[in-house]
């Protein structure tokens, strides 16, 4: 039995990584998964905040915002209510954390890694299309601070890529389009690592709820996506350094 | 092996519902798990929020706070910095919506219930119990809505109650206080009906990552602890019922 | 001829100090008169406002805020429109003063004290038992903070209290609960010390206007109500070293 | 013994009113209280504040800024901070219930008259000389609405007007410049009708504290100055009927 | 005597329109002007502002911001001041502006034409880039509601387009790179229609001031740089038709 | 043929500066040009903001505000939405850079010299009023600090004024009261030194567009009605050399 747009049910989008898409940041990667387009590039600033002062340590933070025409209704920029909305800010702390999940800090320096997501085109898992393309950045960011000897070795320890699952009409599938995704009985954002372990994990019962059965189905489904995943960012990024 | 307060790994802290501890609300509880603890009232209004008008549905939304002196060092208001923190607006989210999933909206009729959660004193759990104390003010409110006849039956299809789970030290461990949750390894935040069902997971790793067993082993603990919670909340309303 | 609770028009409510109803401030007190019920805490901190930087002189200031529960019908959180209200704002600088004056800030060091005073439950008189439940609160502070050789002798130079009075139905009155206030014709709310002088002194005519004598009687009602209320505040702070 | 500025301890500084000193609103009042001056101007509006609609109530509002040169050293705008001061507001809030004390709402017909007081010079007493303008600017605006038949007898009930009194130097004294106001130890605004009766009593301790007995002389002295305040407004008013 | 890039001083950058970048808008246009790229894209919204309400006519309105990467050093988002800053404003005004000078608003209907111009990388020229980019994209989504019959003929009367013109060591340059921008005499900004009038002419001395026949010279090397991007506009917009 | 108020086409309004019209500020200046006008004061800070501390440079720059009853019908305070208006913030931009323009900020030493414009009565013109009351209010100013010696020679390289030109009814005018302003089909506003030279130029079509032998018609009346307030402001500041 296929899904809306033919994919199996363990099946991803189709992956691109579009390295140096734009050429003033450190790096810059446009990733696509499926319909979904997530421009995110990484800045370096020779400060940290204020808590780390003195301390060695660097900090990686990210920022992530949606263009307003990035959806099939036009979206109100989070500037227009003065503020980030609840969701943006959600979805910036989860990409923070799970860079900062494979990040050495005290191997960076004294400087910060802002790495920006701006969805250029939504059709659902955003977040998750924003972490994977944010470590695969973030990962060409610093062999580039290491090639002109910015950096040493070691500040990255495993890599890191996310994935929806959830169940849909009772079934429990892999990687969300916005279709599938409105009308889920339980929606999940799995992180994990280039190793197989978890960094973070986040479902909630949209409608009804789920039991411990359906729990471990689908965290071992997005277990499966994030190796897939994993593996593409790893030629990326050794694409990158090619070229 | 025991735990800095004596407890054993699976063991909740004393847990209390001091039910209209305040007399204004519709409803009011002050939930105590160990030394945390929040006042959690229900407030009624004849409205509901735009997207719902006409509808004929009901909604139940949630705010949280945490009183300045409610911490170890004193914390600043929201309001000083002109609006929510993100971890509030996550939290107050997190409060509705587990709420909601145990509410039949269109049982409601055209109102709005209010629950306000606001954190007297913290240490650890904050969220985790003003879900427990939010489902229990809000039960009680619906039993007294009832019976001035303002209510017919149906609005709760379950019971919902939340508690933490973690890994420290290598171990995993059931109700963080504040003391456990900042040296944790891993720190998640379970959301189950009194039926046994999850209504969230979130779970993050703050130093290292996790695996699929060790998830497994914290989602089979929580459910435990929500189970004793579940009987807690029922003998706290059949009390207010009886006053 | 009797007000709407049973009191003689010269009478003060039931007054109670809770001392230490929170744990983690430096000194916590539940101030309650009659149905009104007010949270005063006190937290150190160890700095002070820009304008005192250098100066050896220490700071005292006050936050006010209302629980959305604590009136009959919810009210909103300052932080939903983004700033504390006219009315917050007033009467936190009320506060401030008020403490000020019977504070010697050259004797407090280079140390800020934050007084919070949080409204747990409405019923008129809310500044008042602010006022008077803050200085209670601070007393015991400086007590602790001189009992662990942390502050030497002598910030404090007096005691001070408040309370509300007005005119109600042609009579004056003393102590408005809620039902009273919102159709008092004059409304004053006296600030004085122990020693029975006046701090604040602020009257508005509700409706209609006073004369010279009606000041006068009000005025000299109030500082008799102030000096029960400066007797229960010595009570309350002798019982805490007590214990 | 004379004050700085050669006054006696019971007398005013110069009073002047400058009717129509702009053209634009419905009536325009450039209000000097020595070297304090006030341009206090009146605006009609078709609508009322939502707690009015359909009540047949029409409604009567201040608002209050400083120029940033109307002081000795540059003040900030309100709008740099992004919202009026504690002062500002307080103030604000202070001259609306001063005009509304001795208007008949209910005689005004569903209008708001809006009435900005804008300090283009400031020499202490700014609250006080903005009441006694803004009245005075009300009186007259009231007068051309009736004028044009768009507006029948009796919204104005009584006059109203204010001023400061203190004690500098332990002498209670009327009418305050800065360098007095800088350095008294008590300084009460004073708002009473053209019938010599309170319609607001603030007094505040700045340093040190007062007695009974002073707050009967300051209340007494204001007294007799807001009565030679009236007498200017009653004249200015009947000026501009003439013109 | 050749510039930095190698271009003549009355030479465009290379243009280039690529319709149809993403695909939720009612059309998109990624434009690039040399290195400057900006995303422009139009959503319809079945409603106008207050002012508009019943007219009959409809209203196109658009918003600017830069993308964080989008410059050599990370540019802070406008949503963390919690405001569009000046330049923001400023800018998206005069598109807004510029493009309803070729719009005959009556015959929209009551709907409102989103602009969006988010720029992805930069190189000096944004404005104006979004300008042309703009138009071109509005161009494209009226044919295409034309094309579905939910508008008629008509409310492109024009089509419009801009460039920036500059003083620059003393010559006259046509569409400034940021090298040269950062460091011109005079930068001017023009807007004209495809039929060679001007809608906006914005002129502005950094260094120094500037002649009347400087003034000329300028504006006539605009109008030139202007009539060849007309064309290209043309050449995209029938492109578009013919896909 | 004559204009609505007599004028001839080339004809300015009357203009006057009152000097010292407000006695705190280093200088101040109320400026009238027709019926609009504008109190400009200059203050003097003895810091320069972050981007030139230890620059050896001074600032100048410049705020905006429209007093609410400046107009026909009240407008709103910028503070009431809690920002500048896009307007407002555009205008005093446009203050700050044609100040500058003529200032040697090298010559001014590490001051800020603040100045304010605000509107007291508006009809039209009141973005060039500002300017040319401004530069007035500052060349007085620094002959001030010149006389205290606090300045040396030559901050002022030239002066600078500014002027409206349009089209109104298909001619070119000069000086555009707020009658002719709303209904002009396009408007400009030109600042240009003493010296004749060009410092901003700023047209917009309002409705319709403009050819370029009308921009040259408009540039060239704007320098003539520039050349005549050069000529009044430097009258004005040698009045109060005098004075």
């Amino acid at each position: 039995m296929q899904r809306g747009d033919g994919r199996r049910v363990d099946e991803l989008r189709p992956v691109e990584f579009q390295v140096d898409f734009t050429e003033n940041p450190l790096a810059s990667v446009l990733c696509s998964m499926g319909r979904t387009r997530v421009l995110c590039t990484v800045c370096e600033e020779d400060s940290v905040p204020r808590f780390l002062h003195g301390s060695g340590r660097g900090w990686v933070t990210a920022e992530y915002a949606m263009l307003p025409g990035s959806t099939d209704r036009r979206s109100e920029r989070d500037v227009t209510r003065g503020r980030p909305s609840g969701r943006s800010q959600e979805i910036q702390r989860l990409i923070g954390r799970s860079l900062r999940a494979v990040v050495e800090l005290s191997a960076l320096g004294e400087r910060t890694l802002w790495v920006d997501c701006d969805v250029l085109q939504a059709d659902g898992g955003t977040r998750t299309a924003s972490i994977t393309g944010a470590y695969t950045a973030l990962a060409i960011a610093v062999e580039r601070l290491r090639a002109r000897s910015a950096l040493g070795d070691g500040p990255l320890v495993d890599s890191v890529a996310a994935v929806s699952v959830g169940l849909v009409d009772g079934r429990v599938v892999l990687d969300l389009p916005y279709e599938e995704d409105s009308r889920a009985e339980v929606d999940m954002n799995i992180v994990a690592t280039g190793s197989g372990r978890f960094v973070e994990v986040q479902g909630t019962a949209e409608q009804g709820t789920f039991s411990a059965e359906q729990l471990g189905e689908m965290t071992a489904l997005a277990q499966r996506g994030i190796a897939e995943l994993s593996a593409l960012q790893r030629e990326a990024v050794a694409r990158a350094r090619r070229d």
